[in-house]
């Protein structure tokens, strides 16, 4: 979010911005995942990230589509809610000794992830609507359904087999 | 999540890390509300901040509850996450010329603070029920479903009448 003061005028302006913003988150996640994956004991949450990290990969490029669609070239700009999120999430997994919490904390880590996700994508698409782009919205929404099926599937990973390891 | 390496041994240790980090989230949250208000144009949206700065407050103290069953002092660990989420709202509030446009953005950085603290609550209660602390659960149960409404309140503001007066 590191802009000149006031150069966001227009909502328009802000649509944009955000894109690049949650570019720029897409492609951190994109990094932290195979960490993830290597740090998950779990059989069932390695396979969650890794199809995570390929859902992740389509969404850059749709989010590319979006941006040519609405006449931008794709530029990313420093997000620093990622990069807390992802720190955080190095953070306390270098702190958890057994690999059954471990396994709850990064699965807890992977669901604050997708909320900020739902949280940008929700927003972006409505943003979008509003500005009469349904083109654009259409392939946001579709990103935001993946999200919101991912932190289902999550939740059950973790209520059915990685919390219940864990305690 | 600043612990030394290695202190999370079990989920018990895990849910009271996050009891923590949480903690410190809603307290940087009732920080940093009272300037969102401040910043917010329609009337809407700033009774919806004033209204969620008492709810942060009453689940300060219901926190204060959960730790005090739990047999904890209540005590804070930095949280990176919500330090980013926060420091972007001011960067992209700092950004916005146009009243309208600022609502539109003000409102999308509340729905990602809502959705940082949907996905923390959501596994603190989880991990409770797991670790047979029903009564802790039921207090952070009860939280989520506040976060759960605001956030669908913030999109019914937004959807109705915040993006609209921007676009």
């Amino acid at each position: 979010m590191a802009l000149f003061s006031k150069d966001i005028k227009t909502l328009d302006d802000l649509f944009v911005h955000t894109l690049r913003d949650v570019y720029y988150a897409e492609k951190q996640i994109e990094k932290a995942l195979p960490k993830m994956i290597e740090k998950a004991g779990a059989a069932e949450l390695k396979q969650g990230f890794e199809t995570h990290l390929q859902e992740t990969r389509q969404q850059v490029e749709r989010l590319e589509k979006v941006f040519e669609m609405h006449g931008e070239h794709p530029k990313a700009v420093t997000c620093p809610a990622i990069d807390g999120i992802i720190k955080e999430t190095e953070e306390v997994a270098g702190d958890v000794a057994d690999q059954d919490v471990l396994d709850a904390a990064l699965n807890a880590a992977a669901q604050a992830v997708e909320h900020y996700e739902i949280g940008r994508y929700g927003a972006l698409a409505a943003w979008a609507r509003e500005l009469g782009r349904d083109d654009c919205a259409a392939l946001l929404h579709q990103t935001l359904e993946e999200e919101r099926a991912t932190d289902v599937k999550l939740t059950r990973i973790a209520e059915e087999r990685i919390n219940r390891k864990a305690a």
